[in-house]
């Protein structure tokens, strides 16, 4: 058997998924909304088990995990809404004109689900970007079926939201190969699928290093296929100096509170702070020092992430030039974030690449710079982000619109006088980035444009109205938003 | 110097067209296609000189040439006009809510050009997929900058098309490096531009093994980038009994003429043709053949093409169980393609992968069928398609729902009782499907949705109005759709 075999116990799997794709592509937009709904039904019905499953597997608090369970139901919910409410998958429709030379068909676009997609799971977000995720829910949002590859840091949590999705689909009838969560062997049992004929998609979300292993072997199969991973960013936030010395205090405050949230496991967590070297910027150290300092020690998501984020912490302050400026003393060190401040030269960052790492978890790196010049130096070494933030006072931000698009264009969302760990489930969130944020940055992965991964478009040129798709057809059965003849309609034709 | 240096030239030429990006993506749409509306002017202001340009470099008839020109103006126009009327790069706000726990930001989400794209022309659209062709005009409506990489197979006439654009830049006062035309040393050449880091997309029309490389060079870059590489189709045309039997000599003569229409070199020729094996048959082929055999004998678009076609035909024919029905016999063969009609049955064809290759020229593949059961197994041995047709007659079409789906499963357009060979530029248009056909079937390269290939979203959060772009402020300066709170509206805030 080589290598690109399929295993028999995942050629079954893909060609049951494959099955179920192909009933379900039959379901239109309506009907897919309604499946959603019930499958935030579901998950909004499971009790305390989960809860208590998923704090025993990765250590989050209860009150996070509420909120995260009611945000995964959320994403279900408004992922189906879009699709009949807004214009997410838009659908164009050009008529036919026969006195024409030569005569004009009718051509009527709309969009199919790509195949079987395959989500790998993240390890910080159990509920909302795992099993029954923001990546599962836009996959079937577009019609796809899904193989959902389990992380081994929460599998029974993992099998308590499968059960979610399934009773969902036991009651509305659907094919039960629609949906399926699987724990493989690691990372054997995952490329195997990505290397599947009948896999037409990845969603993943992750290290910068497993998800571009993944779009390396998607890439290299001789159909390729997109693999959307979302990866690593260190999320820069820059401060200008008026602003330093407004607020030096108020955005010491919370920016601790923002890099500690949640003991620092969100892809959004700020990890690179460049700040103005003035003389207000003593004030800004001394009260984040003191914040840090006080910032409870927690336990991170497994012990694995705790290793890892202890090492590259100890990388990167041994690089020249980096100096401790808060450290919480760590109680129980292997396992264990403790939150850890380091100060560096804009002139050391610009001349070691090693610094713009991520450092997954509570640890932020000053850069403190001296001129203007030097500032837009350091944004423009930067790597593609999620995000970037500019702090600033109203005078100074119009003063610094070339600064505002070189953050704009390294990143998928800029924010002003904000800090980027809230990650807005709705239509105008862009969650991505230039490489390595993303490994496409022209889709997001939150919001219900996440849709948009796992859809194709198929044009119909000059069908008989009965025989079209509902959402084709004359008179907009779906009732919903419509592109005819270049304008914009919810009306028939 | 190792391979993955670039060559000083198209280092220097990379950068100049980064620098007219980023003074180019501080214009609006508005103002993006008023710019696009100038090429247009100058593309129809060019005189005789281009059309005889043209036709000495390309063999391609005057009145052909005439209505590309005016196809290629039109695309600049259309796809201008969606960037300010259509919903092409859609404009989402959601507004603040101070009052929620957590108070809720105001995101606003836009659209902005990658960066640096490099278009490859095609060789049998000199104007409409060449220089000033689909490719450039969406790069350049996204907001990007292009480098163009002429087709060695039409020179001059890529010069002329030069001209217009870089007039148009001289007039509107645009950095005179938005657009660039060169003719580098064959692929090398191409490969360094594809490998570039300030290199963000590539748009490509032409073989698989051309697209195919690229694709690979791409996504095996440090920073992967996308490829949209529209390559290889045979199109398959499937005649269903009652059809055949109402129309066998109408159908015979439409397909002879699609398939020999531009000496059959369009990526949308239908080179394959799935009949059933039945009474009617005889008539349908009889009547093929004289067309077939009347079909004038013409040049091909250059010498390679021909020993191409040549060469691909006589490779096709050799294959067990295929019958030559009709050869125009060949007056000039180093450069002519005669069009040739062979048949084989669907057994054979099953069999046998070579026989779905395509071959490119009029050529023609009569596959035969016996029953339902193998002309769906012969539509499910299929590749990727741009097209697939269906001709039927109504109530046969009503009662072959499975057929209809696994058609529109292969392929990125269906048609009902037409021929694919006219590709219309409008909305509704999907010129792309499933690889090979294209290497990414979430796109199209004919129609305004082009476009979206070349921009990526970006996010606002929290931003006072006048920092933001034009088409996310509060009054809607430019008068464009946007999602506002989930509302599709020209309104403004």
């Amino acid at each position: 058997m080589n290598e690109n075999t399929p295993i028999p116990e995942i050629n079954q799997l893909v060609i049951q998924a494959q099955e179920a794709f192909l009933v379900f592509k039959q379901a239109n937009a309506k009907q897919r909304a309604d499946f959603m709904h019930r499958v935030a039904d579901e998950i909004e019905a499971l009790g305390p088990e989960l809860i208590a499953t998923a704090q025993s597997e990765t250590n989050l608090p209860e009150a996070r995990l509420n909120g995260e369970k009611a945000r995964t139901a959320f994403q279900w919910r408004s992922y189906a809404d879009a699709l009949t409410n807004s214009n997410i998958l838009p659908v164009q429709i050009d008529t036919s004109n026969p006195d024409r030379t030569p005569p004009k068909p009718d051509i009527r676009k709309t969009y199919v689900g790509v195949g079987v997609v395959v989500v790998f799971g993240a390890s910080n977000f159990p509920f909302a970007f795992s099993t029954s995720g923001g990546d599962t829910a836009s996959a079937i949002a577009a019609g796809c079926s899904v193989i959902f590859k389990s992380h081994s840091g929460h599998p029974e949590t993992s099998k308590i939201m499968a059960g979610a999705i399934e009773r969902a689909i036991q009651k509305t009838g659907l094919p039960s190969n629609l949906f399926a969560a699987i724990a493989t062997d690691g990372v054997v049992g995952g490329q195997h699928l990505v290397k599947h004929h009948l896999v037409k998609a990845v969603g993943f979300t992750g290290s910068i290093q497993g998800g571009r292993a993944l779009f390396d072997i998607a890439s290299q199969r001789p159909e390729p296929i997109p693999v959307f991973a979302e990866m690593g960013s260190v999320n820069p936030v820059v401060l200008l100096p008026e602003r330093l010395a407004a607020a030096a205090e108020e955005v010491a405050n919370q920016y601790a509170q923002s890099l500690t949230l949640g003991v620092g496991q969100f892809c959004t967590n700020p990890g690179i702070f460049i700040a103005p070297n003035d003389r207000a910027l003593p004030r800004f150290l001394t009260t984040l020092q003191a914040q840090i300092t006080q910032a409870p020690s927690a336990p991170m998501l497994h012990s694995g992430i705790a290793a890892s984020y202890h090492k590259n912490k100890a990388d990167l302050l041994a690089q020249d030039g980096v100096e401790v400026l808060a450290e919480v003393p760590a109680t129980t060190p292997e396992t264990h974030g403790n939150a850890t401040i380091a100060t560096v030269s804009a002139q050391a960052f610009l001349g070691n690449p090693k610094l713009s790492e991520e450092v997954f978890g509570p640890f932020g790196l000053i850069v403190t710079y001296d001129s203007p010049q030097e500032l837009l130096a350091v944004t423009q070494r930067l790597e593609g982000q999620l995000t970037a933030t500019l702090l600033a006072e109203p005078a100074e931000l119009a003063a610094n619109r070339e600064l505002v698009a070189a953050l704009a264009d390294k990143s998928g969302r800029v924010l002003f006088n904000g800090f980027p760990t809230g990650v807005e489930v709705c239509g105008a969130m862009q969650h991505g980035g230039p490489y390595p944020a993303a490994t496409d940055s022209r889709f997001t992965s939150v919001g219900p444009d996440a849709i948009k991964r796992f859809a194709r478009p198929v044009s119909y040129q000059n069908f008989p109205d009965e025989v079209l798709p509902d959402e084709l057809k004359n008179a907009n059965p779906l009732g919903i938003w419509r592109t005819v003849n270049g304008t914009l309609t919810k009306a028939g034709l």
